[in-house]
């Protein structure tokens, strides 16, 4: 099953800034070749069901690792069966849209 | 790794209810043997992250089964390495504190 | 316009713990006369669009006011225009659909 | 009060594509002066509380007067009082941590 992912994670307690642990994340991905689109509040995850997953639970083992003892993680999990769907399609859709009317 | 996880599936297109999916996660969750309590706006689960991450892949497979060809889910994951908790605990410290105050 | 909303607020940095700032929140939605209901990762909240949306603004008021600088909520908001539909509604439409097949 | 927020909004029901809905919402923000940067999950807003919450309620609006009967839409809501950091920052920071260890 091909997924969509936003994930977005939050390390409670400890110091207020979270970039430390949002990097490790993105090194996760990279290290194992999934597409990894970072935003200003996530990242955009796309592959197989068990490898995506697999990744977050990494994360959520790296990051406690790193000392964050408690972590609280967002997922928007997208999966469907009609037709095949990349992550850069949907913008692409929805740009195409709004250039057609202005 | 211990998890906590709420859990909140969405089918896109078609019938604009989605109790009947919402039952067939339901029954993942308790055939799986799983803590699943539900609210108005998802349900609360709790237990190993592999075990809760299959079931969960299981409701999108058993959602597409019925005929729904686009799924949406919100997941919050919650996993902590200072101290077990489970979610009657978190729910009994707020009730406690508030009591305390009123 | 009305609303449901599932609510979960979390303070990030300091304390790990953070039964303090949901029992605040939770006394927010009591003095506001709103719905709320507990759950283990959030409250489900019920009201017009602007009344629930102004009760999570003092959520976040308050809860910089204890303290914590640093905040990030996850909402999720249904509206919908075919039908009334309480948070209660939604439960016991699930649960008549469990029981029914069992 | 600043705020950051992460916005996802789903129609329920009918056409499977939401892609029409979200150009919408993306008109609404530009209409509005509003920062909002499009990912393939859903979009950045960046601004006042009032003018990004006004922004999505009306997003709902909208949408209900397309002929869609049902809305969920998912925020993540970050504020905070220690410092002034714009949605380009937090990318930047984690870019930079990111160089630097490669």
């Amino acid at each position: 099953m091909h997924v969509h992912v936003d994930f977005c994670l939050i390390p409670l307690g400890g110091d207020v800034s979270v970039a430390t642990e949002i990097a490790e994340c993105q090194r996760v991905f990279v290290e194992r070749g999934l597409t990894a689109v970072m935003h200003a509040y996530g990242a955009n995850l796309e592959g197989e069901w068990d490898e995506v997953m697999a990744a977050i639970k990494e994360c959520h083992r790296r990051v406690h690792a790193m000392g964050r003892v408690r972590i609280s993680s967002t997922l928007k999990v997208g999966s469907r069966t009609d037709r095949a769907q990349s992550l850069a399609d949907k913008i692409a859709r929805v740009e195409e849209l709004l250039a057609r009317k202005s």
